[in-house]
C-alpha cells in the first residue's frame, strides 16, 4: 500500500487537496489551484499554530484568520470541516457554489461561521487584517494589565500575487509597517501563476524588498510544496518578531498534485475534471474515494476542539481572574463583545434652533465626535491625511495610535483612502465593539468603493465621514467636487448615507449611524455653513425624509424637497411662494434609504401620490431622485461637472439660489 | 542692493515661489507650500531639459511634463507663464481659481492649453505618466526607422508625498519597473510634510528602496532647495539610464522661503497671508512687487519660445524626410494624430440575426475587437489579468507590449484595475490618435472609479470592457456580481455606459464607443448568452433607446423597457402577452445617455408621455430607471446583493423570468 509510506502530515495536506479537487469538479466551477498549492502551509498554520476553538467560532481571544487569496476559499472550508466547525459539515462541501448552500464561492462572513472575513475582492483581506491587527493592538493596549492579559492573539493571512498587486495591499501593509503591527503575519503564496499565465507577463518586481522598505520583517521558503518543518519554523520566528509585521513567501506550485495541469493558469479558476482528478489521486498516492477523507486524518484534525476548548476555558479563567482585580474595565470590556452601547452614549449630542450661527455640516460633525467621545469609548477612528479639512478629531484628546502609544484611538491612515475603509473593515470584522470611522473628501470615495462596497455587503457598521460634498468646495474645482458621488453611494444595497440639512440633522444622523452596528453609513457634510432650521430634529432623521414646514390647512400644491446645504433654499423660496399665495410643502430627506423603510403611509403622508408638482434641490446629479419626483416633477441639481471657483459662485453659476427654486417653482405652478 | 549678489538662476526660481505666493494670496485660496519647495526642479527642469514649444503646446515630439501633485498647480502656471505660453498670462495667474479663469485650483487640461494631465486627485498624474511613457514607446517601435526617429521624448513627472501613498501609483509603477520605461523621469517632492502634520505620522516607508524593488533606477538628491546643479546632475543621469524608469527623490522644504510658515502643513493649502509674504520677499531678498517679475527672468525664461520653435522645426524636417521615405507610415502617422479614424474601420463589425447562434455579449465583444483590430490599427489596450475572462483579446494577435515588443498593442496590466484606467487615460493624454481600451469585471470597476471618473472629466475616449455584468455571473457570489455598478456608471457625467442586449447592439456599443474620442464609453457585457432580437442594429444603438417590438397598430398599452440579458426576458414576455391580447411595446435601451440626448419628438415617440404603465427589466438595482417608469411604472430589478449558485439559478431566483415579467405586467395591466 502506497498510503503506508505516507505520512501523517502528508495525508493531512492531502486532505485538503482533495477537497478542493472534489468539490470544484462537483460543482463544476472554482479554483482549485490554490487550496492544491497552499495546503502544506494552511495545514501547518491551523494544525501548529492557530489559536480558535471550533465549537464556538465566535470566542473572543482566538487568532483571526484571513484567506485574502478568497478564490481559494476550498481551502478555508476544507480546514473549517477537517478541523471540526459545525458551520462546514461534507455534505456543505459537496453543496460548494450552489443555492442557499454554507460554501459559496467567494468567503462570506455572513453565510458561515468561522469565516472571519469577507474575500475575493483581490487586496482586501490582507488590508483588512491590518484592522484586526490594530483592533487587537488597540484593545491590548487599553484593556490588558500587567498581570492580567485579556486581548492576545495573532492576525495570520494567506494571500497570493494578485493581493500584492493591488494597490490597496501597498497602502495597508506600508501604513502596517509603519505602525509595527508586530502580530501580523502574512503567508504570501508565490505560485509564479495568474489567470493571464506566469506572473512574468506583468509582475517581476522584488515583493520581499517592497515589504522591508515598509518596515516588514522578510522570509523565503523555497519549497512550500512539502516542506512542513521550514514553513513551521518561519511562523515561530515571524511570532518571535514583535515589533514588525512578518511576510513570509512561500514558493509553491499551483495545482500541486495534478501531473497536467500543476503550474499552469489552467488550474487557477477551473475544475480538473474527472480524468486529471484521478491522476492527481495516482499522483498523491490518494487511495480514496471522491469526499472521503481518512478517519485517522479527522483524527489528527480535530484535536483542534480539545485544544481550543481548552484555550478559551483558560482564557475564561484569566477574564475571571481579571473580573474579580479589574470590575470597571471587565463591565466596559464585556459590555463592547456584547455589542452593547453605554448608557446615555448620545446623551450629549446638541441639539439646535435657528437662532443659532449656521455652521458647516464638517464642523457640527466634529461638535458630534467631540460630544460622543467622552461617552462611547469604543469610537475609533481617522482620516486620510485630512483631518483639519475634514474635522474628524475628537475633542480634548491628543495623540494617535502609533506603535508606542496603541491605547489612543486616533488613527493617521496617510493619503490612503482604500486602505483607511478596509482598515475600517476590520476592525469592524474584528466584531469587539470598537465603532470605526474614518474620513476623506466625499469626492474620493471613488478611491475606497470597493472597500466600502464591502462594508455594506458584510454589515459593517463602518462610519465614513465624507466632507466637502458639493460645488459648495468651491476653488478646488472639479476634481475635487462631487457631483455624481451622492447618487453612485445611493445605489449601493444595505448603505445608509446621509446629507443633513443642518446642526440638527447632522446630530441625528451621528445617532442613526452609531446604532447601527450593521450596515455602513455615509455621512455627506458640507464644507460651507448654512442655516439651522426650526423643525429639524435629531429624532425626525429616522425617518430618513419629513415634513419641514407645510401650508397652512389643505393640501399642499406643490412640494420642494432638500437636502444638505440645498434645503435652506427650499425654505426660502417656500416662504416667497407662500407669500405669493401658493401653499407649499417642504420635505427634508437627509437619508433616502430609512425613508424607503417607513410605513407606505407614513411615505403617502409625506409625499402624497396625488401631488405630482415635485422640486427636488440637491447641488448633485438628479440621477435617482426621479422616484420622488416621477415623470411630472423637476430638478434643480447639477448637469454636469462643477468649476473652480469661489464655493458661493459656484452655487450662484448652476444655478442654486431662491430665486432658481422659485421661478422652477412658479413654471410648475403656472 | 541685495537683490544684485543673487544669481539669474536664483531671480528665475524665486519668480516662481512669488508667483506663488501672490496667487493664492489674491485668491485667499491654494497651495503655496509645494511651488515654493518644488521651484529649483520646475525650472531646472523646464529650462535645462524639457523639450517643448510654447508657442504651440500641442507640438507631437515634446516631452510631456506632468505635476502629479496637482494642488501645487501655481507651480505648473507660473512656468507656463514664464516660458511665454499664451494661455497663461499674468491677468490669469491674478484671476487663479476664479470662476471663467484659465488657471483653476488644480490643472485640468481642457481648461489650460499646456497642462498634459488633469491632476489633483493623488496618485493618478504619475499614474497617467505611465500611460504617456508606453505610448511613447509603442509608437516609437511602432514608427521609427534606423534612419529616421519622428517619435522620440522623455515624460516627467513632479509628484509628492501623497501620490507615493496612494495605491494606484504603486501598481503603475512596479508595472512601469516591469515594462522597463526608461523615458519616465519622475521628481519626488519630499518634503516630509502632509496635511495632517509631518509624514513621519503615518508614512515612514523607504521610498526609494522600494522603487528599487521595482526595478527602477533612483537616486537622491538632499538638498533640493537651492542646488540646481545637483538637480540637473540628477536628470542629466536619468536621462542616459535607458532601460529602467527613474525617480529622484528631492528633499525640500515646504514653502521654502517663508520664515515662520515653511516646513510645517501650515503652508501647505493656505494662503501664507500679507504679512508672511512681505516676511518672505525679505527672506528671499525678493524686491518685486505682487505679480511683478523682473525682465531679465522673462529674458531668460523665454529662451524656451527659440528653442521650442527650433525644436518642433528640426523635428518638422525629420518628418519631411520620414514623409519622402516612408510615405504609407507616414501617411497613418499624420492620420492618427489628426485624430482620422481609417477609412473602412467598422467594415467588419458583424451583424446578426436571430437565427445566429446566442452568444455572451463578452463574446461578440471579442469578435468586435477580432473585427476592428486589423482596420483600427490604433486600437491598444488589453485586461487586468482576466484575459481568458473578459475576452480582450484581439484574434490573430500574438505576444503583449514588453521591454523587448514594446510594438505589440497588447497589454497585460495585471491585477492592477486602478493603474490600468490611469494607464488608459494616460494613453489618452498622448493625444496622438491611439484609441485605449481596457477589461475587468464589471464589479471591479469600483477600484478603479477614481481613474474612471477622471476619463468622463478629461474628456478622454477611453474604452472600458466590463464583463460579467449581473448576477448571471453566477456561483463567485455577490463579491463578483455588480448590483449597483451600473447606475453607479450612469450617474458619471460625460460617460457613455452601454449594455448591449445582443450581438448587433455589441458591434452598435463599439462603433459608438470608438467614434467617441472625447469622451470614455462603459462596455457592460455579460458572461452567459443571450438571443440576437430580429429588430436589433448596429445603427439603432446611436440612439440610446429605440422600439425594438410594438404591437400591431394603435398605442400600446404599456411599455417593457430592457438592457443587456434581460431584454429577451422583455421580448419573451411581450409575445405571451400579445398572445392573451394586450398591446405591448419593448424597448431596448442599450444606452441611456445616447436616449437622453435625442430629440424631445423622438423620445417622445419612443416613450409617450402618456403612456404611464412601464416596467424596467434590469438584474440590477432600480437606482436611476424611475426617470422613465415615473411614479406609475414598476420595476423588475436587483434589491439587494446576489448570492452564490449557478448564474440561471441566479436569474430565476432573483425574478429574472419570463413568467415573472408576465404577471408584473399583468398587475400593472389589471
Amino acid at each position: 500500500m502506497v498510503a503506508a509510506t505516507t505520512s501523517l502530515d502528508t495525508l493531512c495536506i492531502n486532505s485538503i487537496r482533495m477537497l478542493a479537487v472534489d468539490a470544484v469538479n462537483k460543482s463544476n466551477s472554482g479554483h482549485p489551484g490554490l487550496p492544491m498549492g497552499c495546503a502544506p502551509m494552511g495545514y501547518t498554520l491551523w494544525d501548529k499554530f492557530l489559536h480558535h476553538n471550533p465549537k464556538n467560532p465566535q470566542w473572543f481571544n482566538r487568532d483571526r484568520f484571513v484567506l485574502s487569496a478568497g478564490h481559494g476559499c476550498m481551502l478555508l472550508y476544507a480546514l473549517l470541516h477537517l478541523t471540526g466547525y459545525d458551520s462546514v459539515t461534507i455534505d456543505d462541501i459537496k453543496q460548494f457554489r450552489q443555492w442557499g448552500a454554507r460554501t459559496p464561492g467567494h468567503p462570506e462572513t455572513f453565510e458561515t461561521p468561522g469565516v472571519e472575513v469577507t474575500t475575493g475582492p483581490l487586496g482586501a483581506g490582507i488590508s483588512n487584517a491590518v484592522g484586526l491587527a490594530i483592533a487587537e493592538a488597540h484593545l491590548g493596549a487599553k484593556f490588558n494589565k500587567p498581570d492580567e492579559k485579556i486581548v492576545d492573539h495573532f492576525t495570520y493571512v494567506i494571500m497570493g500575487d494578485g493581493c500584492n498587486q493591488e494597490g490597496v495591499s501597498s497602502e495597508a501593509c506600508s501604513l502596517a509597517g509603519h505602525l509595527k503591527l508586530g502580530k501580523l503575519i502574512a503567508l504570501y503564496d508565490d505560485n509564479q501563476i495568474t489567470i493571464d499565465g506566469r506572473t512574468d507577463v506583468s509582475f517581476t518586481e522584488d515583493v520581499l524588498k517592497r515589504y522591508e522598505s515598509y518596515g516588514w520583517h522578510v522570509q523565503h521558503i523555497p519549497n512550500g510544496n512539502t516542506d512542513v518543518d521550514a514553513i513551521a519554523n518561519a511562523i515561530a520566528l515571524a511570532k518571535s518578531v514583535t515589533d514588525q509585521p512578518s511576510i513570509i513567501k512561500v514558493s509553491t506550485t499551483i495545482g500541486y498534485g495534478s501531473p497536467n495541469k500543476s503550474d499552469t493558469a489552467g488550474v487557477h479558476g477551473a475544475p480538473l475534471g474527472e480524468e486529471e482528478a484521478n491522476l492527481t489521486r495516482k499522483q498523491l498516492n490518494w487511495t480514496y474515494g471522491p469526499f472521503e477523507v481518512p478517519q485517522e486524518v479527522y483524527g489528527h484534525y480535530q484535536k483542534a476542539i480539545e485544544r481550543g476548548s481548552q484555550l478559551e476555558a483558560k482564557w475564561n479563567q484569566t477574564l475571571s481572574s481579571y473580573r474579580n482585580k479589574y470590575p470597571n474595565e471587565a463591565a466596559e470590556f464585556e459590555r463592547m463583545l456584547r455589542g452593547e452601547l453605554p448608557n446615555g452614549w448620545d446623551k450629549d449630542l446638541p441639539t439646535y434652533s435657528p437662532d443659532d450661527k449656521g455652521l458647516a455640516t464638517r464642523k457640527h460633525s466634529q461638535i458630534c465626535l467631540g460630544a460622543l467621545g467622552p461617552n462611547l469609548p469604543e469610537l475609533i477612528g481617522g482620516s486620510a491625511d485630512l483631518t483639519h479639512s475634514n474635522y474628524t478629531d475628537i475633542k480634548g484628546e491628543t495623540g494617535s495610535f502609533q506603535s508606542e502609544t496603541p491605547e489612543k484611538r486616533y488613527l493617521h491612515f496617510g493619503v490612503r483612502e482604500h486602505a483607511m475603509a478596509a482598515i475600517l473593515n476590520g476592525i469592524a470584522y474584528h466584531n469587539s465593539g470598537l465603532i470605526p470611522y474614518g474620513g476623506t473628501f466625499l469626492v474620493f470615495a471613488d478611491y475606497m468603493r470597493g472597500s466600502m462596497r464591502l462594508s455594506a455587503l458584510s454589515e459593517l457598521g463602518v462610519i465614513y465621514v465624507l466632507t466637502h460634498d458639493s460645488i459648495g468646495v468651491g476653488e478646488d474645482g472639479p476634481t475635487h467636487q462631487p457631483i455624481e458621488t451622492i447618487p453612485s453611494l445611493r445605489a449601493i444595497p444595505n448603505m445608509l448615507v446621509f446629507r443633513p440639512g443642518d446642526g440638527n440633522e447632522t446630530s441625528g444622523a451621528y445617532k442613526v449611524a452609531i446604532e447601527n452596528r450593521k450596515r455602513p453609513s455615509s455621512l455627506c457634510l458640507s464644507r460651507q455653513g448654512m442655516a439651522n432650521q426650526a423643525n429639524s430634529s435629531i429624532e425626525k432623521v429616522a425617518f430618513g425624509g419629513y415634513i419641514l414646514e407645510d401650508c397652512e390647512g389643505g393640501s399642499p400644491e406643490l412640494i420642494l424637497i432638500g437636502t444638505g446645504s440645498e434645503l435652506d433654499l427650499c425654505v426660502q423660496a417656500s416662504k416667497k411662494l407662500t407669500a405669493s399665495g401658493h401653499k407649499i410643502r417642504v420635505v427634508s430627506m437627509p437619508c433616502v434609504e430609512l425613508f424607503e423603510e417607513q410605513s407606505q403611509s407614513y411615505k403617502e403622508s409625506v409625499l402624497p401620490t396625488s401631488i405630482r408638482k415635485r422640486i427636488i434641490v440637491e447641488a448633485a446629479q438628479s440621477f435617482g431622485w426621479h422616484k420622488y419626483i416621477g415623470l411630472d416633477g423637476e430638478s434643480i441639481t447639477m448637469k454636469g461637472f462643477g468649476a473652480s471657483a469661489p464655493g458661493g459662485t459656484c452655487m450662484e453659476k448652476f444655478g442654486f439660489t431662491v430665486e432658481n427654486v422659485v421661478a422652477k417653482a412658479q413654471k410648475l405652478l403656472s
